[in-house]
């Protein structure tokens, strides 16, 4: 992370004392999450994370994110529990920031992605669509459509440090990608970042999603895009079409995909890819001093732009 | 920390085959030390602290470190216990660095220092001194005497930078403690860096000493000296003597101290105060690109060096 707000112990007991948890047996900053400060609480009643919410979550989000854990938790899917105070209030302030404490889920990331992992992805993202539906809050997307262009914006000059060509390249795909991005797909809550390292396993079972702080309205196939791109390549960026085949498959035995939306894959994963190529890109170019986290390679997003350019139909996917 | 090394789920699971602890259920990486690489793991046999050990730690250092947990572990005292793997081996590899399981302490370290938690550090001081006596290996401390002109020659050209005329006054400092350095003091295995980042309590109750990696074989009166540093000033530098009677008292309640160790507290503490000015300026002046932890003020150890310079006697402290 690159900010870290230190939590003295007067502060989290004062805290604390909102809730029926009891105190503290021990509380370690943990380093995950780029954007807030979160530590692993432990109390007689057991493990929970404490996130205090740093200046890139914006406050006014924080009913959505936190409203749709509750929620989805409610609905039986495995992701935190947000805890309510005493006073029934989830969110409250700590060192002065926005607070929050969840659920720990047990479970480790996986840094080697197997097929089966791909396919209990799909089952538990249709899932979350599903459970979601009934969730009465909505969140626009601003990393969509209207948010690359800003982004190639903030970005076009200094592309071109990073690969030489990349500006034009990108400004090619932003206006074809955009001028072909569909309106009437079927379309809810998604995570949109559902990256391995938020979903977690405990014995190769899927034991929690987590995360959902780029939790928004948006076409539900555009949600399994990102998953595609996230899950299916390699680490040399070819492209594992059993992943998919098991990703998408498994999707769609719990949510049937229309004629439409599978045609329009390709597309919803270059749109994706755009996204991260275009976040990646800015977050490497205005690396900030003193940052733990070393920002992901872009150019990891460019050539999965490619691939998708390339391919004539969603058939390429192993569908 | 400065250095953070990512362990992927293919080598943890290797490595925990060679333990009876049975498969990981959550490993987070936690931002703590600033020496190693941490992660709070956890396991159906309970919490443990795995330690990558990254550069600043010496490999040869570690049978003295490990070693010494286990048999203050094994004296009763609330330390972390190294954890054998089935081979019988404390220190094993990991991402290509050493690293160890010790068991997890429970507790929260204090911020808020009162007189009862220095009572606290003061009797357990003493009884990890008792109980070091028996322990067979021994390690030289590198921050004693020795350390200091080095350390001095590696920062006296900028020291200035810092504030102007504290070379000067860490040269005339240096002469003089060096000069009246006592060599018969008794001696024995001293933690070196009990400050209360490195003690938990829950409930206000002490349940562990952590941290050994400072360790190391010198006056026992000198491990007392660096806790009356770090556990009994405010944090606007004044002394507190209430505390300073509570540690002392407690302490020698256990290991009664001797009139000449008593007489040597001040110069003690002063050569102590230099030791930690001496680090921390080397830190500030030397901070890497990309450390997480903001380096500690050394001016907070000049003006303790200045307190303890202008005492004419350990009644100074209360005592």
């Amino acid at each position: 992370m690159a900010v870290y707000t230190e939590v003295d112990d007067d502060a989290l007991e004062s805290f604390l004392s909102e809730y029926d948890l009891g105190p503290p047996t021990s509380c370690k900053g943990i380093a995950e999450g780029v954007e807030n400060s979160n530590y692993l609480l432990q109390t007689e009643r057991g493990n929970f994370i404490l996130t205090l919410y740093e200046k890139r979550v914006k406050r006014e989000d924080l009913p959505f994110f936190l409203g749709l854990m509750e929620h989805l938790s409610a609905a039986g899917l495995r992701c935190p529990l947000p805890i309510r105070g005493r006073d029934g209030n989830v969110i409250r302030e700590l060192c002065g920031r926005p607070a929050a404490i969840i659920s720990f889920l047990q479970g480790l990331s996986t840094k080697r992605v197997l097929p089966d992992h791909c396919r209990q992805v799909g089952d538990a993202l249709a899932r979350l669509h599903l459970a979601g539906a009934s969730f009465k809050l909505t969140r626009k997307n601003a990393l969509s459509l209207e948010g690359w262009r800003p982004l190639f914006t903030a970005t076009r000059d200094r592309a071109d440090e990073v690969r030489a060509g990349l500006a034009e390249s990108i400004e090619r795909d932003l206006a074809d990608i955009t001028a072909r991005w569909p309106a009437d797909l079927p379309r809810g809550v998604i995570h949109a970042d559902l990256f391995p390292d938020n979903v977690l396993f405990v014995a190769d079972q899927l034991s929690g999603m987590i995360d959902f702080y780029f939790a928004c309205n948006d076409f539900y196939a555009y949600d399994l895009a990102i998953c595609l791109n996230a899950w299916c390549f390699e680490r040399d960026l070819s492209f594992n079409a059993t992943k998919a085949k098991q990703l998408v498959g498994a999707y769609s035995r719990v949510r049937p995909l229309s004629e439409r939306e599978i045609a329009m894959l390709p597309l919803l994963a270059r749109g994706s890819a755009l996204r991260f190529l275009l976040t990646r890109l800015y977050d490497w170019l205005n690396q900030p001093a003193g940052a733990l986290v070393r920002p992901h390679d872009p150019l990891e997003y460019e050539a999965k732009l490619r691939f998708h350019g390339s391919v004539r139909s969603a058939t390429a996917y192993g569908l």
